[in-house]
């Protein structure tokens, strides 16, 4: 861990997003990585307290334009938050030039080009792609479940929020062959904070708050994430009932995942048991006794997921309850425990998992 | 409908609460029905404009200790706004005086009353009830399934919210074959003014704000009540998975309902067909397009339930989402649904059914 | 008043932004005006529905451009929700074929054109302008102050929502000469409805909840409305502070006004009964009781205004506290109000005065 | 500075309400202090994970009830976090014992007890006190205004939420004499947390939320306690308005201060300058340049108070905006600058500057 005494140098490209921001933020107090270049389309040759006068850095930086050469030049890593497709154009060149990638869009989430092509055609169609191989390379960066993959990898594609919150609940139980291939369903709330910092009349306050509603009800893009990571880790197809809801607030999202036990038997307790077990070696999840369920607020701004069980045995069915900050341990959080591991650090490193409350 | 012509007169019951307060407010504007006296019992002997000085009321009357007298030389009906337990105590002398009720608690939505004591077990247990035959001759107060019976009732039983979210959406489905009886999925989010006007530390702002959290999982009240009116309409047994989330919002209440189609060829558009067909006379519950889905702010203090449905060719499910307004549908405009029906007075008489939006 | 025995008819320009929508809200429950032509820039060739699902209204009309002849064939009223600007190219076509206007926008609000066209220096710039007769003739549609010129005006100007809640407040005040001229300070709160539908950054809820900040300090362009009709009110000129906030909340604006009282020996109650008085025939204007503040809520989806004055006698301030919904009093329902008068009817025809709480 | 390289004992009495939980958190990430002995009224006897499943401690300690040989057996300090009155039955004890005091209520911020008798008069029935030497010696716990005292005293009042954010904007202006001592009005902007987590009806989400309203117009607690300091640095009597608004958020605290500038000729440049000088040398008061008005969302979670002012050079008012954390630099990370101090530490030792955002 000799990498770890020095302090390492970090390009952050997309900087004024939220997943930029809360790169830039987490990095901040971070005692083995700096921020060494700040990338950004729309904001490139401006000065950062121009453009967040709350969040100062030390000598207040321009805005660059995120070119890979300078980017190598001043980074051993770099964080993209950019849209999806961008940064497909930007990872091949900064891999060639030694610039070892996290990538917080979904461009590298699929094992194959095509299926991200199929599942974001939009995208597919604006921008060509033919890096399948960096594809098939690239790995996902769940670290509970693919730490040392991560560790070693040049391109990490950190995972979808939604995904996130969902496979760290039911990955377990379908390893184990405890629940049934068929049948789940997962119905995710999210704050508002997960659909960016653009503009959009449908995210505004006004339209938001005081509101409830689904969204992306079959066919939303992380079905295919979720399903790909599931079926891989259960061994078998999977194919499952995604439905994501917006929630009047800024941060944090739950998912409430519905499987059917092979084993009628098990009990809650059981189910916790296996749950702690799976992650007894994972300081960034943490299990709830049977009964206490999960609040999005007990893990704000931290990069803690925390899940409780509950079973019906009239149903026979296993509810995991699972809470995430989307922005934290759902994107940026994720990102910089993924950077960690690339640097040779302890994976918690600098990342808060204790919330202020309330 | 000559009692149409004339106004009649009701008395609310718990008149501070939440339940009241909406019911006071909607008969405020009612054309046929007028609030004649007005009960309470932390509240009694206090003036109204006290109490609520943002809704005058004309005259500005002393709150009455409830007694069953004078209710009954006042008022040819009662709204009971009580809390579980306590309705039960007053309903039987109210009837024996010849004053029909319209109930909003949970004290006679069971047919049984051993149910019921087997469900409200504590409350069941502090105060006694020998009113079994009042639990069977009740009717269930969803007016777009027992209107008739409503029309006739001495005591009507106004649902739950989340009863009332989740069943307009699936009786449909159930009593025409359509969905398998087992493994429904219910994951319901509803506003915090759900959990009433008592002072409760998790219902704070600074608790319930920017917070999702699953609560009663497994056992929740409510699921017997929806198991029960499932299982009526589909003649046959149902036992089904509720699960509630507290929203960080006042108002509103989502039921997302996943189910299994029996026929797999069924189309979202079917599904549409067969909701609107069902409610092609009810005027407070709407289906919008296929690929619209309700949000709870486009209820916001109406008495409209709104739906739509999705299907998943992939997995075979039927996706049905509702939203109400709890206070409104889901409670105090249900109750006066109910109650200008007893009245012989159109169903939606003096109710809202556009929103103030945003 | 033989006008509001039959159906006036109304075009109702700009229908997909806040002030349309409120102002189709308010008109559908009416029971004399009806709207009879739906006009809009960027939604006209639409579908209503298409746009509006939660609003349904009667043949799901489409959505006009707004031109002069088609509206004057149409409707004998317009109301006009335009951006600043946009207004006055409309105004006098339909002047001149007859129609009536009451306009939501800053266009009319100034008796001088230049003095607009410095306050809106922007808009001046892009459009240019030649009707200061009309600035000068239109009436400032403030009906607790201006009902007869209201009553027959050809276009009335409604007030903006800042001043609305100031003004009401202060004017009897300054009318009876009771405060300082000099002085006078005036901190406001307003919902993030209240910058309007068109998306934007800053109001986006994960920006503005859990936010509070300040804007438009100094030189905020409502300042020179409430100084304009503060001054005319007064009989002198009138220079004051005006400090909007923005609120995490869609609706609602609260007025805080400090203000000195020339005789230190006034009382809260005193002043209570000064603006009793002043609006003892105003309908849609409430004073509440010493020592009982307004709160927002209490004015929710209502054409109430709601006061409450304070004083200090160590310090000699007066404070003056005024609630409304900023786009119901605010400005639609203001506008409606001012149709009423101007269609012969109650002030309050149609308007709704008692809120849903909570 | 030997004292800060061994870690120091704290005791935080309350600390399940607001201000103990938001210490305990700040000193879990501390480097130089730790929590040693954990004490509570109503929540002794239980052990912290049931109290607080989301803030897991080491060892999972068993909450205490505060009996001074306790307290003073495990600790140097004792944090305080109790209701006014409460806090002055144990600081005597303490004391005596050695233990040094930070308390967070309002019982030692006047130096004078017949001033706080008077002042918090119910408190003062119903709880004797004779502690008027106490009152005297005790020091006001504004750090950028007292830290010598601070350092060296053995008990600390920190100040109240508002006029920590008042007096940071003000005092520099009242000491240069720049401004009036007349007419100051301070109008302010709270979210529910400042009222505590004991649930009070008004505090609820359905009530709070969706609403903007004053409270304590005109003699508020924390006026007085405003005045004191004011004049006390004025070098003569002020007497000011100060008007606290309930917000609907949790968190989060604006001031909005308007007076008078003695010389008309000072610009807003002008007042930045003076501003940023007084606090030159206190990191955790930032001042914003002129036309960037502070949000409490960039405060939020932090010890940091951010300021900006503004100059209308027409009615020659200064205005001075300031944002703090209410439960942070509003009090509980307050009382930590001060222990950092008092234990020789670098004020803003373990406390964080920086927002995440949003």
């Amino acid at each position: 861990m000799a990498s770890s005494l020095t302090s390492q140098r970090v390009a952050v490209i997309g900087a004024s997003g939220y997943g930029g921001l809360q790169t830039l933020r987490l990095l901040q107090g971070h005692p083995h990585l700096r921020v060494t270049f700040l990338g950004g389309e729309r904001s490139s040759g401006k000065r950062w307290s121009e453009l967040t006068p709350f969040l100062p850095l030390a000598d207040d930086p321009v805005v660059q334009v995120p070119e890979p050469d300078a980017i190598a030049a001043a980074a051993d890593f770099a964080v993209l938050s950019l849209p999806n497709g961008l940064a497909a154009q930007l990872v091949p060149p900064l891999l060639e030039r030694g610039v070892r990638v996290v990538d917080l869009s979904a461009d590298y989430r699929y094992r194959s080009l095509s299926r991200w092509q199929e599942v974001y055609a939009a995208e597919a169609h604006e921008l060509g792609r033919a890096d399948a191989e960096l594809c098939a390379e690239a790995v996902y960066g769940l670290p509970e479940w693919y730490a040392d993959a991560i560790a070693s990898a040049r391109l990490v594609a950190a995972p979808g929020c939604f995904p996130t919150a969902s496979l760290l609940g039911l990955l377990p139980f379908l390893k184990q062959g405890l629940v049934e291939a068929g049948g789940i369903v997962i119905d995710a709330k999210t704050g508002t904070s997960g659909g960016g910092r653009a503009a959009k009349e449908n995210l505004l306050l006004a339209e938001a708050a005081e509101a409830v509603a689904p969204y992306g009800v079959v066919g939303h893009r992380h079905t295919s994430e979720i399903e790909q990571i599931a079926s891989q880790v259960a061994g078998q197809e999977i194919q499952l009932q995604f439905t994501p809801h917006l929630m009047p607030m800024v941060r944090g999202l739950l998912a409430t995942v519905y499987c059917r036990l092979r084993d009628p038997g098990l009990t809650a307790e059981d189910c916790t048991t296996v749950l702690r077990s799976a992650y007894r070696h994972s300081p960034c999840v943490s299990v709830l006794p049977v009964g206490t369920y999960p609040s999005t607020k007990w893990v704000r701004q931290t990069n803690r997921a925390l899940y409780s069980v509950q079973v019906d045995p009239r149903t026979g069915q296993l509810i995991v309850m699972g809470a995430v900050d989307n922005l934290v341990k759902g994107q940026a959080g994720q990102g910089v425990q993924c950077l960690n591991l690339m640097a040779g650090l302890e994976a918690t490193t600098g990342l808060p998992l204790q919330p202020f409350y309330p």
